[in-house]
């Protein structure tokens, strides 16, 4: 038989929902038809890219890096630009944290699929989330299937963007990668704003995976990892 | 008076269209409210970016380039990839030419509106055309549509995409820069796939703008500049 032909391309950011979602496209279009995709964008912290690395090489998963040198030049946002401190106040529930870049997630798409177009992959899958603590409007069904709509048409090609996390919380998530085999693999992944190995258990995107183990009733493997294996 | 805030961003390539552009959202929109924003993404020929400097600092446009270093990384295109040659077959008004970039148009606008974002810049003005002979489903009205959707629900902002040469011929497009006074503004734009000038005349986007300067009983000024000045 001869190899199988990629079908979808994951987006993935070496954190925890990205690296479900892998997990979830090799159950769904099965091993050796799964890519994928990782940006490398300045984000403030190498060890994102590095996650990405060890969780594609854990998974089997041919894997590439695409530099994006677009959103530093832009500047001005907290992901990208190291000066501007992370935002971890009370507000982050009422208006956008300072870590929004806009159109990010657009852009990651619209690339992942100038990306899959040539290799004939039709299946795009992203880890984003309405149900999302941060409000990123990019990370929104309504978003999601409007941009669907616009790489379908601009591209006259025939995509589909998979986002199996979408209405899921967070401690849906975690039982989601439990039972997708992914447990070991989150072992891998990379959340903490502050890039910090344990995690600073601080910052909004620590206090956000904190919670959804907790809410799942599951110790999170990174922390188990870092307690038994101090970095 | 406090100076004008400004309204209105132009997506400007260095070559004829999106310079009439320029003119048409100075008319629109007023002097001392457009920005001109110009993307250097590995594209073949850096005359372009010159152009588009030219034509901005003639018009008193303020003038931002940004760099995207993704395209050239994805390869394999006529337009970033030097090792491939621009297709100028009889082929062209049958199938995509190989100067084809998957979402070019997608990435520049949406890069556009995460840079307009900040600025409070509502409306941006591309020079896009469905009658353009490339075929680029990039450029058709029904994707712009789809596009200016998913980027008001992207980035949850009013934003507008302006394309007043979707449905003109390129004899059409060359009497509107002359009635908006962008004649001399002409003579600064590059077309040329081989980055040539004076422009080769021979290669398709080359043939494109002759046709149009023909069509409309019209010289073109940079071939007229050329004659005159030889660079």
């Amino acid at each position: 038989m001869p190899p199988s032909l990629p079908a979808a391309l994951v987006v993935l950011s070496g954190g925890q929902d990205s690296t479900t979602c892998l997990y979830w496209a090799l159950n769904q279009f099965g091993t050796g038809t799964v890519l994928a995709l990782t940006f490398d964008y300045g984000q403030r912290h190498r060890i994102e890219i590095d996650c990405a690395i060890q969780v594609a090489a854990r998974a089997g998963v041919p894997h590439t890096i695409l530099p994006i040198n677009t959103f530093a030049a832009l500047g001005g946002n907290a992901l990208t630009d190291a000066g501007i401190p992370v935002q971890s106040g009370a507000n982050s529930n009422t208006e956008l944290p300072n870590t929004f870049v806009p159109g990010r997630n657009l852009i990651f798409l619209t690339f992942a699929a100038a990306f899959a177009y040539p290799r004939g992959i039709h299946h795009l899958v992203a880890g984003v989330a309405q149900t999302d603590y941060s409000g990123y409007p990019d990370c929104r069904q309504a978003t999601l299937q409007a941009l669907e709509q616009t790489l379908r048409r601009g591209m006259d090609y025939d995509l589909t963007i998979h986002t199996p996390l979408m209405f899921k919380s967070k401690a849906e998530t975690v039982i989601m990668a439990r039972d997708l085999g992914a447990w070991s693999a989150l072992a891998d992944t990379h959340t903490c704003y502050h890039g910090q190995q344990p995690p600073c258990g601080e910052c909004p995107a620590c206090l956000l995976r904190a919670k959804g183990f907790a809410e799942a009733g599951l110790a999170d493997p990174l922390v188990e990892r870092c307690r038994a294996f101090p970095p």
